[in-house]
């Protein structure tokens, strides 16, 4: 259960309207990699968590702050849109700067949300539940938090090098900090989990053994850069072979033949054309 | 540019038809961290990488080889579905495993593709661009394949024990084998990045000393588990704070005065309700 | 700013292994009237509200009941999943009850989220940000809440009737009982901003006078069921007039003569054919 | 079955050219309240009705009259979009009012479209299915009716206050009007359900009495505004009790134990770590 | 404008209930190649068409007769769920057949549709407006059209004969009829474009010679296949040649230099790695 | 399995930025009728053809070719957002020029992609695996193989006159000339199945004598236009007929009579309303 209180967990107040800005914030809230992902990522990772106790309860803690970081974004929307140009129209615009922010505004901003945010990117599309994961492994779901926290701070750090307004720049570092300590503590989350011995170095730490031992260990050199055997990872300790002229282990990739009542086309066989109109009308006859 | 030759990279002929694995393998094939989805992202990755050399080799050379892991599982689908009861009707079932595996199919694979592999996950949602990503930020994206790599391998994990078809198995060994040593080349090229200077532990590598140093190494306990700060993360070296009763930093999260044009609701102060709609429409008034 | 606390709203305790209606509660959870869409509806109307005090305050503590409600179902998803036959083989089904559940299973809970919930819908759609509305008025609004929690009522009360589950059923008495109160409670609160002078019958309260007013007040009957003039709405006071023969007021809806560089098919005017080709090519030399 | 004449409902010539306009009219076309959302929601509610009579026809007539709607805003967007700078090349702008324009078009329109209108929203996100619902109960759709009303003249009014176009204003009205006689319909239509006992006051009239009963009356209060239970919704006849500590009534959100196929992190027991693996090798041995 | 009558354009009626063929003609309403694509798309070419006369009234028909289409589909669904084991609870089933018919139904045409159709496909994925194009380009849309048409005809036979329903049959028959003459009628429409000389062979009749005169009729073989160039379409009168060892015509795929502000990963050069950051960091400055 | 080389299929250098166009060419790269569609839609098809040699050559040969054009484009995007103005502020803008540049950028190209190529179209819609089919029937493929290369052609021309970029417009060249050679290489093909005797003119090539055969032969007149007979459609040889007056065959599209447990509103037959809701309850009971 949640409880929720009216101060924000960060100020996000800007120093004046940025209708551009505001747009580009969507991403923030509601892109790939926004709030909205991790919030909602690791709630499902805490609620699906299956050892009780110091990981559960990160998950959980981390969880319960981004909902936070939610409510600071869709805050700093509304107060970035606070008289921007939404009713104005196009072709009153003499000035260049106003022409850049009318082009460049969330047009559904204004008219679907009044002035306020939405649960989409940038550039309007909404926010999907496919962009969540929670796998219950928690070395592959930790690995995709490091990414997740490593592409917001990213984005983060690209949008705050688009801005110079005091206020947002404020807002912005809070979180940028709050992103480079969420890297560090998926990260050191993971080794927890080594030496704690429930996850190794692979996901999932089975079927190791099992798996093709030929191939788990080389690189398939497929295009002709030529470069890729220098690099450091097939050298050394650990040492991952690069296969520089590797051949195709499988046949050909035929189709089978295909079930007539399915009218995919087919000849019959290899050789003989013709003849699978008739029998798909065959079977067809059987069910009039 | 690409070639291709018609020999698959690895065998793909299951024993038998089985339509409800057909339906799962789908999830490798178009989920969010299916074939598709790696493929596409090292492509991406690959042509926006601005490092020419090893980095973009490899990238390139993994990202040729996920195309043929696409047309492995795209292949392997048909020959599930050959002599599967895609056109019995379902009042004739007789049989428990006959109607388990009725139930259990995806009827796009008949009736949309004609017994062939969709660009669709395992409930049939169309795979999107929206779930690769090509930051053109090599730590970040590093970070994205092994997230990426451990998904695809824990899903090929779960569907390798869902059937004892040996085809099947015999195939999904060699994806096995793939994924493992993807995760580890990521995590080596990872590695590479730091050796050769070119990133640090943090993504992007910028903004460290910019951003607000008073919270960017403290965990904010927000959930009541209580065993978050027992957690390997808050000892030792490079410990993070566990800050156990963390306050909003912000003043409350109002939003801006609206726009009387786009009629959000207003009562003209925070005492004083009744105002807004006489504003709105003297405001409107203006453009009739 | 929220807390967590990691008791339940409500018990979430199934007697037993389901996995069809673990399926089936995805539609609670991530369908379009899921309790997603209402948690992030009143976060966001709560955010974007410009009346502080009382409004504000009944959707921000409506918005956080909503995310414990998630977290209640998602945790009896993964509890009906317990030894739910997820890796079982199709072939081997000798019951139909168990051929009945493995057809009727949502895979990706398995391959995707270990046994866990997803936020996708019953059929394993992703849920969409653009389920949720927000748009600042809140008569508009509240009367969206009034939809949205007769619609999810209206599904707990089917899936109530789905299952015969003691566990489930009790938690479901709650969830009932939850949207029964929302329901009467957005009701109540339309009441109110009539009651302040805030909002009147029709969203907006404004152009009113402006609209057309000859048709501001008339059914057209464009269907030849004839019934709809006995409605009450056409009598009594503040009758609606149906008009039941309806003719068009517009002309013809011709499109304008195309942009030549667009290549739209045209003919020269409504009788010469043949002269959009030369026309276009004539445009198009000027940029080559 | 339905006829068409060429005829449109009401006439849509604009003045002159605006590109800006076009491109917010899809909010109109293919947003989520559009007229393709309430023309799709009355023809499937109308085909879905169980009473044959005055309600069947009362949907049928208005879902026939938006398909007009949608009619008259494609044409309005082509015409619209006549000698608009689609071809023109951007650095060759010399007028903010251009720059203006160049900048907020919707270029799918000319090259998607070719000049015509698309069945997306304003930030040309597709029209999905998803938007519109047919629950088969009449009172929670009507209500959900009153809902797209009101946000679709909520976004008409909005746009109507972004043009000064006398032609396009004069369809707006016309669009107004017929908004606001459907919000009045749909509200006198929950009247009549109740007149003639079909329906009750809350959706679906049925489980009251089996419904939790101590917590069907009660507002739970969960953020800390503290002005909710001032509400006219918590007093006088009718009253809804504001619960002001709510605390949880369930127990921690523990997840059951996992299947170990499917490889979730686990600890053997709450406080043995590392047996998890073990487990799930020696059941995936079984089926090699 | 539109008209509608409330008898169908073709009798709809089953024999009896069958959940799982309800299931599958959601795929000829809501698929992307189902009737609300043809029927939007034939709408929005009639819309967009910039010559009046035969061909705009040849799209307009058709567009109408399709709304009618689905109108048919959708009380065909909703008969065949009359008495289909919606509420029947899965550990009840005794019976295979019904094991099979609980297995393989759509939960959401219960849960959210109340037994009826849903604006989505079999696998349950929502309409998109994306699936219907209107180009504005008569012959590019007429040979969409004959796709769709030839699509539509394909599905709509594989169902045909996966149902021994007599009623559905005899409905499915006029469907495949009106689809044979739909495909006819756009083949026709197409020679008739060109007779009139609106549109030549390709599309847009335009920029043939301006286009890359050296690589507009040779087909590349970049799969090993060898068996193209024995197709008659490299033979005869106008043939295609055949490059049987076609090599890349361009450059190195490099990308450029990045913006630092971005934080691409880059090296300085190709050979000296190290300093990216060090500029990153620089540029930055600037805006601190 | 696939091989790659760095050198692009044909040369993609731009004279200078252009962030406008870049965004435009996303919808070569990711829209419905872009590279990504046409690549994936021949492999796909190639797969799945269940005809050994000449066809299933060609379609490989070309969709490998495919994969091509999506790198040559995706490289070309990153050139032109070489030095484009992704971090300048909006504010600072004194160019018109500049200022319809800002306005008109894909921001998420800089945010989310670093200044490379996203997967998704001109309006930032993520490209989706449902607009690629390969239905296994080679005739109706390969006509929407001809429809994908018209409306892609279509495309590339509207862009190819947007622009003066003497580097782009010589890529676009190319590009407009293998569009050339697919249109016609594919209707070439459709030739070469009826020669072969794969399939006939109608899709599929059975039913025809099942279909009914009173319908399969008329257009349908429902809207007021009356041009439709004058077309060659209905005249000569093989004429279609126009049925100018058709009526509806099917009785009234009623829907039946709903489960009591699913709430559909119900009046207990057509002119006894009122006893829906004790019958739900009782049925409901059962359950309790």
């Amino acid at each position: 259960m949640f409880r929720h209180t009216k101060l924000l967990q960060c100020e996000a107040k800007p120093d004046g309207p940025d209708a551009v800005l505001a747009r580009k914030i969507q991403e923030l809230i509601g892109g790939a990699w926004g709030e909205m992902t991790v919030a909602t990522q690791y709630l499902f990772q805490g609620w699906n968590c299956r050892i009780e106790g110091k990981y559960k309860d990160l998950i959980m803690d981390t969880a319960t702050e981004e909902i936070g970081h939610v409510e600071m974004l869709a805050t700093m929307v509304a107060r970035l849109l606070e008289n921007a140009p939404a009713t104005d129209v196009a072709h009153a615009v003499t000035d260049p700067a106003v022409a850049a922010t009318m082009g460049g505004m969330d047009v559904q901003q204004a008219i679907v949300g009044g002035g306020g945010a939405q649960l989409r990117d940038s550039n309007g599309v909404p926010w999907s539940g496919a962009y969540m994961v929670a796998s219950g492994n928690l070395l592959a779901d930790f690995r995709t938090n490091v990414a997740a926290e490593s592409q917001g701070r990213l984005q983060t750090a690209r949008i705050y090098n688009m801005t110079d307004d005091p206020g947002v720049k404020e807002m912005l570092k809070f979180n940028l900090a709050r992103d480079t300590v969420h890297q560090k503590q998926w990260m050191r989350a993971i080794e927890e989990l080594k030496a704690d011995g429930i996850e190794g170095d692979i996901v999932p730490d089975d079927l190791l053994d099992v798996e093709d031992q030929v191939h788990n260990n080389t690189i398939w050199q497929l295009s002709d850069g030529g470069s890729g055997p220098s690099g450091g990872w097939s050298h050394g300790e650990n040492a991952i072979d690069y296969l520089t002229d590797p051949e195709p282990l499988g046949g050909p990739g035929t189709a089978p033949k295909p079930d007539p009542e399915l009218y995919a086309s087919y000849a019959g066989g290899q050789n003989a054309l013709g003849t699978a109109k008739g029998k798909a009308q065959q079977a067809a006859e059987k069910l009039r």
